[in-house]
């Protein structure tokens, strides 16, 4: 059987090119003892991808040159040699851009049929997830908090604030362009809505936070994060999640050095790994399950047709052409 | 009665100069109900009274034009109106570079007899406060941490690498000069010292540090921490007490934007304030007085002669040329 794949053809410099990409067809691994094939339902497409294209050395290893582009995955299970899971039965696991893969029972976790596929890469996969541990774990919210979040519309943003409002905060989003600004205040909650590309940022984080900003979630970075850095109120918590402004950069661009704010403001900058949190993931899943559920969780999905296209949507995400959650359906389930 | 003050004549415009102070001699205000009236013996010369200097909004009023320069100072009790103060006590408050204060009985603490009056500005004082509650409840280290001090051979610095090999710990100090070089391996038990006017730092890092830095304590800021951040171990504490290579700036300095460093590593960076823990001083000054008594830990004082002199002393340790804690010594005890 031959199978489609999107592999890495070139490392991207500064923003990546559709050429960096190629697709190519290969003969589908047969499962060996113990293992799963796996038939791509939706891959997904997510910053930290543009790092695992670079040489960098980061926290995880680079992709290599002609390898598979590696992401999350939901999937349904073509074949198993492990008694956990059954023909038909709807998995995730990183599994990368293409339309079969092969792996091992520890490497996947089962959705329930009650689940729609694209949520476990979303709400209740790992972007819901390091929404919620990001917030609850790093930044520790507490009620009457005023929470800042940037790239608030984005996959992770738009879950941030709603988790912050269940929390009890004041949620003030900032995120780009009209559409993605009706969205902040309408489809997610917040309290306030900041549209970086219109508006006097300064101004506006001003007059939302009169008593300046008790938690940061940061996905952006950059000249961005300067202006709420400057804005923190007394042992603020500034969660850094991602730096999506900073990683088309082949050398680090330069800032304002900021760090003697922390002193003023006795302030704590944290970065985290929504992977360290996985033997807690069965505690957070049924919580986010039941909020969205009740109605108090909502989101948007921005799925693009074709594995093929995977590389342009990707492009996209990185320039925040998505609003909301960017998927990529590769098959219909079977 | 006549006293003489140094006060703030002129807002420095980068580094200070002589000429933004005043010696002044003025009327010893009589104290009033509840009151005590301080000779000063000596008084303190830090990096924070720079800030203090300028107008710019941070965690303490800036000193006005005219008024006293704040310090901590250590003075004998010459008249008291409250109980728990009698002349000839010893005192420690924030009572100015002056020979004479008035103050309250709550804002200041009892030096007893055993203990040289220096050390109350000193190790047993605010700089080895900070180093304490920096260190251990900001930097939280375990033994076999590596843990690396910026500002090495200053008045914190000097107490920090100590504390730090008294919790179990490897200990890199930087600091700047041969004879300072010598202090850190020498007097303060630095396992390794680096020289940053004189080595490769980052390849002295590199050697001293080949499995990452667990606690970065930092007093100085600026291209030194970026050389240090580039070296963060997995969920490394970045203890910021001091950024006094950024101090005499009068709009920040540009630097790489390494805040993405943090997500690889899971890492943090937090300042804080020593007066944030003084409900806490009563637990550690015992410690730090054991510690001392014991011989495991030695520090030197670099002291000037004459309050008309305090400008000139503070100029040159934000210049560095102090070989540990700055102090100016105003009157002998009476």
């Amino acid at each position: 059987m031959i199978g489609r794949q999107i592999v890495l053809a070139a490392r991207p410099e500064g923003e990546p090119k559709e050429s960096d990409f190629a697709l190519v067809e290969t003969e589908v691994p047969t499962p060996g003892p113990g293992e799963i094939l796996v038939r791509a339902l939706y891959v997904s497409v997510d910053p930290y991808q543009r790092g695992r294209m670079s040489e960098a050395r980061s926290y995880a290893k680079s992709v290599a040159l002609g390898e598979v582009m590696t992401s999350q995955t939901v999937g349904e299970v073509v074949e198993s040699d492990d008694d956990r899971f059954d023909p038909g039965d709807v998995v995730v696991g990183q599994l990368g851009w293409q339309e079969y893969a092969v792996a091992r029972g520890s490497a996947l976790r089962r959705v329930p049929p009650s689940v729609p596929p694209t949520l476990a890469l979303g709400v209740l996969g790992a972007t819901g997830l390091t929404a919620y541990f990001g917030l609850f774990e790093v930044g520790r919210p507490v009620p009457g908090d005023t929470v800042v979040v940037s790239g608030a519309a984005g996959a992770v943003g738009q879950v941030v604030g709603q988790l912050a409002r269940l929390a009890g905060c004041r949620t003030v989003g900032i995120a780009g362009g009209p559409d993605k600004l009706a969205d902040l205040t309408g489809e997610y909650g917040y309290d306030v809505g900041i549209d970086y590309k219109a508006d006097d940022v300064n101004g506006a984080l001003k007059a939302a936070c009169p008593d300046g900003v008790d938690v940061y979630f940061d996905n952006v970075g950059g000249e961005l994060s300067d202006l709420v850095l400057r804005r923190l109120a007394l042992h603020a918590r500034v969660v850094v999640c991602g730096q999506v402004s900073q990683y088309n950069n082949q050398t680090p661009e330069l800032g304002p050095r900021l760090l003697g704010l922390l002193i003023v403001h006795r302030a704590r900058i944290e970065g985290f790994l929504v992977t360290d949190y996985a033997p807690r993931f069965g505690e957070a899943i049924p919580r986010l399950a039941a909020w969205l559920a009740a109605g108090k969780l909502r989101y948007r999905e921005d799925v693009t047709d074709g594995l093929e296209n995977a590389p342009r949507a990707f492009i996209g995400m990185l320039r925040g052409e998505n609003r909301g959650k960017a998927l990529v359906r590769v098959a219909e389930p079977g």
